[in-house]
């Protein structure tokens, strides 16, 4: 019999499983039509209903307020570093940006070759352990848009409650724990994501828009990257990621199956809380973020020396508990354990843990 | 039972039945790996060995020579419409554009928005019946490229020879012929295709480069827009569609199988002579391409009136003949008959239009 393996990758992740079973069912012929999701034209009724019906699953699961446009992009969360400030830079203008780890970081870069983009705080100095404190902010009040990264994926860290930015509007990439509690969507001028972590499999990038926003966007901006383009094209200007779209719709109704936002930030916080616990419990483990900045999406530690992380990482991965690898810029141990990251994994893992320490130690 | 549908769709287009097989049978764990190719970490070992497969095959099939790049993209031939002239315009220089259809046009309303872009030739006046001869381009000598569509989708029509430009280099958007015939890739300095025409499923553009154009691309390109980023990240800086690569890596194991170009242009070859056989000898049917400028990929044609073309459609999709409604810009009947596109499928639907005619006329 073949090991039951859990996938602690940091995206793309875990996917439910009931997701890909009924892909494998429907990938030669969707029911009803004789033909694959992969080779169907996406003007035919049923890309163009699969697409539809993904945005109204979308809004139901994350109550998305009427005002707010849903677009399904290509080029993931690193395009949107440099469409964000094409679109809502206004002539002349300025933002706000906010570093907590290696994502943002380069959200920060790639924005700086777009426009002026100001560094509203960060804490590299020391190490992304922690976000910073709202007193901690600098923020310029005529700034166009405050840019987040409301969790960050290489270092473990997550916002717990959103900065207040006034009258400026927030955007954020939401890309490691979007959809993994609820979300009060009106506190956003635009939230984009990645699907490869929450939300299904790499290649399609969700973004959510306040409609008043895409007036900002210049007529000279080249068709692919103006937000109108996608916006009248409904997400169909050129040919999308038809599969990645038609896997996100699958997340999203199983989400909506399992409850919602409410039960998945319960789940998560649970499962969470068990691994944080047995890295506070147990002598050889040591929490990367600083506590009330933990992450519930990636959960970052380390172990007394490197020879022994490595050690940890095989041995973990004889068991069947794969991708255990921190980032290579902080080193360590990393569990992500996004909506579809089994809770009995999670358990495993804590009894990996506990074991290791009891043989190793 | 159910009824054998043939998809005639321009794009996303039929798949190669062994291909989808694979692709389902693999779906819930890729041999070796217990995991689905769909929740892989793209800096795993077995999707950096899918990328860099891909790669070796295309270089094999296409005899692509030593100084090219190949890479990955997302967003699609229409991304690329701006990402030509981002890279490849110098400092205060100008391009050179070939409009012989609907995309072509796009790739030079777009291109012109990033510079200074000329229109060295244009068959819109004449409905886009075919391509220029190359006595008819005005060409500037001094361009930074020349850009122009190898097929034209929308219209029918084919590039049988590429026009000659001196020094200056070719840029090519083969979305909708590429590897359907062999190609002399020493004659480009750079080819991009979506991949949802000949080569896959919608979400991945393939882009070809010469080394040495690459030296253009100013410093000051958003990273995702920089095709630099993309060579140095061997087309995973970011995560990279790996499902619509992974599809594509088996359509081209596929080609490679069958015989590679040579024989894809034999069979292509006939199955076009099929059907424009079909068109000039029945009485009901009328091409849309002027004879010579015959495309292999897209066959358009018209019938007397627009109230039999609409029962032609209407007929042929209750016979199993899908996706034969022309693009709206043209009107009539379209067939693509892509390098997975079957031999029996054109048969039946010249066995179709031969009944058509016979009851109708």
């Amino acid at each position: 019999m073949t090991q039951k393996i859990y996938n602690f990758a940091a995206g793309p992740a875990v996917l439910p499983r009931p997701v890909l079973e009924e892909a494998q069912r429907d990938l030669l012929a969707l029911p009803e039509t004789g033909m694959s999701v992969l080779e169907m034209s996406h003007r035919s009724r049923t890309i163009e209903h699969i697409i539809q019906s993904a945005e109204e699953d979308i809004r139901k699961l994350a109550a998305i307020p009427d005002n707010y446009r849903i677009l399904f992009l290509q080029g993931g969360a690193s395009l949107q570093f440099s469409m964000v400030p094409m679109n809502l830079l206004l002539a002349g203008g300025k933002a706000d940006h906010i570093v907590t780890g290696g994502f943002a970081k380069l959200a920060f870069q790639d924005a700086q070759r777009v426009g002026q983009i100001n560094l509203a705080g960060s804490t590299e100095s020391e190490g992304f352990v922690r976000v910073p404190d709202q007193d901690e902010l600098v923020l310029d009040p005529a700034a166009d848009y405050l840019h987040l990264t409301t969790n960050n994926t290489i270092f473990g860290t997550e916002w717990k409650i959103e900065p207040q930015s006034g009258q400026v509007p927030l955007v954020a990439d939401a890309s490691s724990n979007i959809f993994s509690k609820p979300i009060d969507v009106s506190k956003y001028g635009l939230i984009y994501a990645g699907a490869q972590k929450n939300l299904g499999a790499a290649g399609v990038t969700l973004v959510i828009i306040r409609e008043d926003l895409l007036e900002r966007s210049p007529p000279s901006l080249p068709a692919m990257l103006n937000y109108n383009t996608h916006v009248k094209g409904n997400s169909a200007y050129n040919t999308p990621p038809v599969f990645a779209v038609y896997i996100l719709g699958l997340v999203i109704k199983w989400l909506i199956g399992q409850g919602g936002l409410g039960t998945m930030a319960q789940r998560n916080g649970e499962k969470a809380r068990l691994l944080y616990r047995a890295i506070d419990s147990l002598e050889f483990y040591r929490g990367h973020a600083l506590t009330p900045h933990r992450s519930n999406m990636n959960v970052t530690f380390r172990l007394p020396t490197e020879e022994l992380e490595a050690q940890f990482v095989k041995d973990a991965t004889e068991a069947g508990l794969a991708e255990l690898k921190g980032h290579r810029s902080v080193g360590g141990i990393r569990a992500s354990i996004y909506n579809a990251f089994p809770r009995e994994g999670v358990e495993a893992l804590v009894s990996f843990m506990q074991e290791f320490e009891r043989t190793r130690g």
